[in-house]
């Protein structure tokens, strides 16, 4: 059986060939999952999640993490984490319990301080000094442009799939705010006997249409992966649309359990695909007309400039 | 246009009670599934909810609670929560925010005392009393027999309708552990236009099919309260024994948006409804053949001993 991986923004791609390479090595899913997150979380480079992530309302990088076993549909999140390198690691590691699976603020830093992952002070110089630049603008919140969740969704082959999501989450949040990406069904979900999904965006519009477990829904009543992510994701916004005469940036992926993926979003967004048959590449993904989705390849990835 | 509430265990009736005299006198669905809540959240025989809830694993009382307006599809919720009289209250109010719609922790009780809504130790000295007693306990959790999370779901004359809950969650959970309760689409969700549900149960699994948006999911397709509510219910209990061989206690209420109710359930649960077309009304469901509830009217409550 074939491999795959599927991650969010330019940021993933390093992390992409990295998942790709173990997959290719006959590691499971979740073990790709992480490793592509993990390239994203340790590169200060990426500003919206782990090392050098986006501080909150009081200047303090807070993280949220979640983590989904698509063979059991065991999960594990943590939100509003402090001082931990690797929220999706930890995640991860909650789902072995029969309880206990989401853990928040100081009670999940004491667990991964007893369970022994790796601690790590987020707030680079470069956070602090966006922090002490923009802190007055929490009266005008934004998703920070252009970067936001990694999520990866990964299939095996041995047909094993999950979902992992890390984030610092939305720029100058309140302190203690959790968006979608510990939400399992809204920021995650994954289900090997289907397929899996994974959104990044606006955390609070995303759990308006529980938007992941939605596609798989969808992905369950037969339709491919992009119908699903498409119909999904349209479906989100037009209801934003009637009842609150917004629109929002949204974008989810979604992987089937045959390793064909579909995507769906308001806004462009590029994402990373890897499999058996194809080379680690970067996709650009756009709104088009009815709700469909416009994906190109992108032969130069310098051409794309947000990661 | 009818009104219906709807709402969780034998201690909602007298929520439902008033909830529905507040209904008759053209409340919003929102004010009468608050007040519903409010009821149990007060009163410390009900054990698992509010005041005297139960303690966690250092024996402090946190309290989770949801809500969401059908209408607008705006939801709030907090977790971990400590020190405070009402959740759901809370919640509500976290609802009219574009963003930072999900507070945890001590961000949430920054939140809730800027807010000025009231405080109160919910550690009554029976719930000391009992954490004293059981602290020992945790290698062996279990949910607290015959009490668990307040749902209420309502619909009003205007066709307005929405969900809410408040738990203090698994009786001896580990710190920051947060449940089904406060996480949109697992413990709650409303849609006007189509119906809404709630559950409660075991956090943790009831999260594992996403519970609530699931039944509300099959509303639309097609399906009467009690069709979606039952598969909903049906379809989580195959994949836990399937997937991990394990039962769990977990039950659901969905209200459809004709003021009709369903309940899928897998253990003996208790729940109270009222319309404007019938009285308060204790009733009895259980795990009938097949998939299907059997529900029984309750004639004299003294006969159901659970909470």
């Amino acid at each position: 059986m074939g491999y795959a991986i599927l991650s969010t923004w330019k940021m993933s791609f390093q992390g992409v060939c990295e998942a790709s390479c173990l997959l290719k090595d006959h590691a499971s899913a979740g073990d790709a999952a992480v490793r592509c997150i993990q390239c994203t979380e340790d590169n200060p480079a990426f500003v919206s999640v782990g090392y050098g992530g986006l501080p909150d309302e009081n200047g303090r990088v807070f993280l949220d993490g979640g983590f989904m076993d698509g063979d059991t549909l065991k999960f594990g999140a943590v939100g509003a984490l402090e001082g931990f390198r690797s929220p999706v690691a930890i995640a991860r590691s909650l789902k072995d319990s029969n309880f206990n699976n989401f853990l928040v603020g100081k009670g999940a830093e004491a667990y991964a301080e007893a369970a022994g992952f790796e601690k790590r002070d987020n707030l680079t110089p470069e956070s602090r000094a966006r922090y002490l630049k923009d802190k007055g603008k929490t009266q005008n919140l934004f998703s920070y442009d252009g970067h936001d969740t990694i999520c990866a969704l990964a299939l095996d082959e041995n047909g094993s799939m999950c979902a992992g999501v890390s984030t610092s989450g939305l720029y100058l949040k309140k302190a203690g705010r959790l968006g979608d990406s510990p939400v399992i069904g809204s920021g995650f979900y994954a289900d090997s006997a289907i397929g899996a999904a994974a959104a990044t965006g606006v955390g609070e519009e995303i759990m308006k249409g529980v938007l992941s477990f939605r596609a798989v829904m969808y992905l369950r009543s037969g339709m491919t992966p992009m119908q699903a992510a498409e119909t999904a994701v349209r479906e989100l916004k037009e209801d934003l649309a009637n009842r609150l005469g917004r629109t929002s940036s949204i974008s989810l992926i979604v992987l089937g359990n045959d390793g064909t993926f579909g995507v769906g979003t308001t806004i462009e967004f590029p994402f990373a695909y890897a499999s058996d048959t194809e080379p680690p590449t970067l996709y650009l993904a756009n709104a088009g007309s009815d709700g469909r989705t416009v994906i190109t390849r992108v032969e130069d990835p310098a051409t794309v400039t947000q990661d």
